[in-house]
């Protein structure tokens, strides 16, 4: 059940609040959720970056036993994609600061011959038309889960509308919900987005946790309640990266027949939310480089008694 | 174990986003609190009223077999308190269009002597010198929640801290946690109120659950996923109602040792999750006056299930 993930690679530049920040750290949608996902088993990574693109970043993407960068085009001549931002108080709202598109302004990368059998398909954040595009050189995909954001919603609805129409999930921001459907109540923005097409959508709302609306029900779940927050860049891509890897995982697993069940799918928003909480300890990838399973199975137990009430 | 709340009892008049309007229903925390502890047991109440107050609120408290209104002072010459408020399209958020405190304004109630003996205490929101010369009436209390507000935190510091070292429990809003004490994350606040003397705080977070920080443990719960809420005033009453009243019942009938427990309190969070998410599909007291307990259990039911993740 190989899970395939497409998307951008970064080089991030982050402020906190209480001024503390990382110059040129390793970011992007696609460095995200690959580390996340890799705690639970192989993911294959297609992105594209500039010779600039440094080797310590390099480095920390191989460092992650399970991620297969063969995906990664380094193309010469070009720049990597760059983001810098700052932190409000709350940790919810962020200013970007700049961004220089670079590579993400060119052809979007191909999906290589030898990953075209990926089963599994996360489209990470890009435009709809992009997303679309690398959907159709996978031909194998069983379950494909795709995020936005309220750039394409804005200048790109219909593209992003025909998406929606060829994935089984969709995953995206509680505002962004309410800016696709005008609906300010959560659940009923995710029903009206599933007229679109999917199966599930997935509203994450950051510190509050996230809601599932699947054709076969409701399910809300708090974020895990961290004290100590220092860096929330990547907790979405990494929510998302936990959740399709708890997928890949149980159906390679054979422990799902159908890993687009309500039940399944709620089960693997736990884990993304379990994974995103270690995400936001540090900045860039730094936990997720050093975590355990053990860590990883400590914290969802301590969850799944936290919310335990039968 | 004799459950107790003080607070108002008022005549509220409501705007909705969809253009609905209820004037002149019945209202106030007191109302709402023991309206929904007495699906749990019986409730004692303490507020007072006007001679305005309507015979038909008088008969609506009394078709809940379970409040006890004997300690409901109507005053002659007085006025009952009267609320006006409109929501705001997202629900959580509100406009006062008008507040007569009337009867507040004056002397507040006494506790009658056949209430004393009271062991579980709810002092709903009101100044907290108030909330004080209630509960030095009440010296068999045993377990002593009490709500507050932005107000009292404004105006009224000084007193409001000397209650924190005064009751076990403390139950506010999510705005009014970090306005008290300039922290941002949730379970930060909570734990810098547990410095001024409560064993527990539980900080509402309106359609995004509740966090419970005790000395003992954290916990998140995610509000009940509600599709159609109707009218939102008296969700926090109705939370703390639910929340009282289940540890009332749970002790009385021996299921519980300790009341204040981590464990416990977290679930009876859960009771007062669910209590407010029938509160709000109609207005007023008009779902609870109609609530049967199968109801009440199917949904916790269903929410149990919905966070079942072992």
């Amino acid at each position: 059940m190989s899970l395939i993930v497409t998307g951008t690679i970064g080089i991030d530049t982050v402020y906190t609040p209480d001024g503390q920040q990382r110059a040129g750290v390793l970011g992007g949608s696609c460095a995200y959720f690959a580390a996340a996902a890799s705690h639970y088993g192989p993911v294959r990574l297609v992105a594209a970056v500039g010779d600039d693109f440094p080797d310590e970043h390099r480095d920390t993407l191989a460092a992650f036993s399970n991620i297969d960068a063969s995906g990664l085009e380094t193309r010469s001549g070009s720049k990597t994609f760059r983001w810098s931002g700052k932190y409000l108080d709350n940790m919810d709202h962020r200013e970007t600061l700049s961004t220089d598109l670079n590579v993400l302004a060119e052809a979007p990368p191909r999906v290589p011959e030898h990953f075209r059998d990926s089963s599994f398909v996360f489209l990470a954040n890009s435009h709809p038309a992009v997303q679309g595009d690398m959907l159709a050189q996978l031909a194998d995909a069983e379950l494909v889960v795709a995020d936005t954001m309220d750039l394409w919603i804005d200048s790109a609805r219909d593209d992003l509308e025909k998406l929606l129409g060829r994935v089984h999930g969709l995953v995206l921001n509680y505002d962004e919900a309410e800016l696709f459907t005008g609906k300010k109540n959560t659940v009923a923005a995710g029903r009206r987005l599933l007229e679109y097409g999917p199966r599930f959508v997935v509203v994450k709302k950051g510190e509050h946790g996230a809601i599932l609306v699947h054709r076969d029900g409701i399910a809300a779940l708090p974020a895990y309640p961290a004290e100590d927050v220092v860096d929330p860049t990547g907790a979405g891509d990494t929510f998302a990266g936990g959740m399709m890897g708890y997928l890949a995982r149980e159906a390679a697993g054979g422990k799902i027949s159908d890993p687009g069940a309500f039940d399944t799918i709620r089960r693997a928003l736990a884990h993304g939310t379990i994974i995103a909480s270690f995400t936001i300890e540090t900045f860039s990838l730094e936990r997720l480089s050093a975590l355990r399973p053990e860590a990883i199975q400590a914290r969802y137990d301590e969850f799944a008694s936290m919310m335990h009430l039968r």
